[in-house]
C-alpha cells in the first residue's frame, strides 16, 4: 500500500499548480438530502477534473529523458485531459488512447491540449493491449490512469486538501462520498484520511450495472462487470477494481453505494440549479448517492466530490428536460 | 462617499458567512481574449450571486426592533434572493417586489427561500414607488439594491478579497471587468481596491442598448436608458446609475464597456465549456466584454468578475447552440 508521505510528497510537487478547490452547499440540496451536504468542487480544478492530480504527480516524477520521449496514456477522457496538459506544461509529447464512443468534448479537448489522440472500439478491443504495444513500439512511458502510485498519491491530494478544508467547518465525523471508476481517487482520499481524520469515511459511488467496487467490497475479491458500455457515466465504466486500489479500499472504504443513471440525471440538474455548477454523469455519481441513497449514509453530515465537469450538453439537457422542477 | 473602513467593517460581520469565491483560468479563455483572463468565480457565492454580501451587509446592521417588523426589497432577482435568505438566517420577515417578466427561476427560488413575492410589471410601474408605498404600510427596512451604503460596503467585501487573491498570483497591475446595472458592485470593488491595490482599475461592464453608465462616465452626469426591456441580461437593467453610486465611479472608474446579446451567450458558452460554472447573462458582461473588447483593454492580464449563475435553462440552450464550436 502506497505511504501517505507519497501523497505529501505529490502535494508538493503540485504546490502552486493544482487548484485548491472550494466547498459548496445549498439549504435545497440539504432538504432533499434530509442532511448537512458540503460538496468539494473538484470538477473546478484544471481541465475539469481531478485527474489533474495525478497527471501533475505521475510526470513532475519523471525523469528528462523519459519526457523528452514522451507519455502514452489510455482513458475515456479526464485522464486523457489531465496528462496531454500537464505533459505540454512539461515539454513532453503525449499519445492518447481513447475509445471512439468517448465524449466529443472529451476527445477535442485533448487534441485541442496538444496531444495525439489514437482512437480505439471499446467493445471489441483491449485499451491496455494496444496502450502496451504504442508504449513499447515508440519508447514512450505509460501512465496508467489508477493502478499507478504516483497517479494514487496525486489523487490523494484532494484528500488532504478536503480533510484540512473540513477541519475548519468542525467536521471531523462523516461519509465522504466519491465517484469511483478504477478507484485511484478513491483509494488516494482513503489513504490521506485514515491519516489525517480517520473518522471521515470513504463511500466508494458506482452506477448500477458497473458496481464492480460495491461488489468487490462485499466479497473481498476483485469482482468485474459484465458489460463496458450502456450508462451515460462514462468516465468510470471500469470493467474490476484496480490491482493496487482494491486492496486500499478493502482496507480503508465503506461499503459501496450504487445508484441508476435517472438519479444521476437528477443529481446534475441539482448541481446546476443549486451550485451552478456543471458536472459530468460519472463526476455527479456522489451527489445522486448523498440524494438518493439518504438510508444508507450515516451521520448529520455528508461530504460529497464532485470529480468531473466534461459534460456534453445533450445529457445536460436530458437531466433539465426530466427534472426541471424537481 | 463611503469609506474603506466600511467596507473592512462588513468584512467583519461576513466573515465565515459570505463565501469566499475562487479565482479560476482556462488557457482557451486565454487564447480567446489575447492575454492572460482571471476570473473570480462570484456566481458561486451563497444564493447564486454577489448579491448575498450587500443583503448581509444590511440586515446584520439592523436594529432588533427593525429585523422584527421586516425587510422589504425591490429586485429583478439576485438582490431578492440574497435579502430573502440572509432575513431568513436573521428570523425576518422579507417582502420581495419582483418584476413580473423576472426569470421563473429567481422569482420559484425567492419564494423557496421564505419570502413575500409581490409581482409589478416592468413597463408600466415603478418600483421604487411600489416598494416605497408598502415598506410605509407595514413599517418596512426598505433595502435599495445599490443606492444604500451598507450594501455598498457589503459588495465592497469582494473587492477586498479580489485584491488579496490577485496580490498572492502577483497580479497588481490590471483592468479587473464587472457587470454594471447600478453600479453598487463596481462602485464597493472600486473603493476597496483603491486602497489596497490602486493600480488594479474597475471598469464597467453594460449590455448594448442599457450602456447608461458608459454614457455617464464619458458625460460626467447620470446619464439615462431609453428602455428597461429588450435584453437578455435582466439583472443589470437599471434606469440611471445610482445616485450614490455614480460619484464613487465617476471618481474611481476607468471607461465603460459595452457587448451585445450575442457576445453574451458567447461567454456564457464559454464559461460552461472552459470553466464549467453557470453564468447569466448580466453575470457575463464582464467575460464578453474580455473576450470581444480586447482592443479597449490594456495589459498582459485581464480580471473578470462574474457575478451571478441564475441562468434559465432556455438562454444557455440558445447559447450553446450557438456557440457550440466556438
Amino acid at each position: 500500500m502506497i505511504s501517505v508521505q507519497s501523497i505529501y510528497a505529490a502535494k508538493q510537487r503540485l504546490a502552486g499548480k493544482a487548484r485548491e478547490t472550494p466547498i459548496l452547499s445549498s439549504p435545497f440540496l440539504d432538504e432533499i438530502a434530509g442532511r448537512r451536504v458540503l460538496v468539494k468542487a473538484e470538477c473546478l480544478q484544471h481541465t475539469g477534473s481531478f485527474k489533474f492530480r495525478g497527471a501533475w504527480s505521475a510526470i513532475s516524477n519523471l525523469t528528462n529523458e523519459a519526457l523528452s520521449k514522451g507519455v502514452l496514456a489510455y482513458s475515456s477522457g479526464n485522464h486523457a485531459q489531465g496528462i496531454a496538459a500537464v505533459a505540454k506544461t512539461f515539454g513532453s509529447p503525449a499519445i492518447i488512447v481513447m475509445p471512439s464512443d468517448a465524449p466529443k468534448s472529451k476527445i477535442e479537448n485533448t487534441k485541442a491540449l496538444g496531444a495525439e489522440v489514437i482512437l480505439y472500439d471499446r467493445r471489441n478491443e483491449q485499451r491496455e493491449i494496444i496502450g502496451a504495444k504504442i508504449a513499447k513500439n515508440r519508447d514512450l512511458t505509460l501512465i496508467k490512469p489508477y493502478d499507478n502510485n504516483d497517479v494514487i498519491a496525486g489523487q490523494g491530494t484532494l484528500g488532504l486538501e478536503l480533510g484540512e478544508q473540513l477541519s475548519k467547518c468542525s467536521v471531523r465525523n462523516a461519509d465522504v462520498l466519491v465517484c469511483c471508476g478504477g478507484g485511484g481517487l478513491s483509494a488516494g482520499i482513503a489513504i490521506a484520511l485514515s491519516d489525517i481524520a480517520p473518522n471521515l469515511k470513504v463511500r466508494t459511488c458506482e452506477p448500477k450495472n458497473f458496481d464492480d467496487t460495491a461488489r468487490s467490497l462485499i466479497t473481498g475479491n476483485r469482482e468485474e462487470n459484465k458489460s463496458l458500455s450502456g450508462s451515460i457515466c462514462d468516465a468510470i465504466l471500469t470493467p474490476t477494481p484496480g490491482e493496487i486500489t482494491f486492496p486500499i479500499l478493502k482496507k480503508l472504504a465503506g461499503p459501496g453505494l450504487v445508484v441508476s443513471d435517472d438519479q444521476v440525471l437528477h443529481a446534475i440538474a441539482q448541481s446546476y440549479k443549486r451550485l451552478k455548477l456543471i458536472v459530468e454523469p460519472g463526476g455527479a455519481v456522489a451527489l445522486a448517492s448523498a440524494l438518493h441513497k439518504k438510508d444508507e449514509i450515516k451521520g448529520d453530515t455528508v461530504v460529497v466530490v464532485l470529480t468531473g465537469g466534461n459534460l456534453d450538453f445533450n445529457i445536460l439537457s436530458r437531466a433539465l428536460v426530466s427534472f426541471e422542477n424537481y
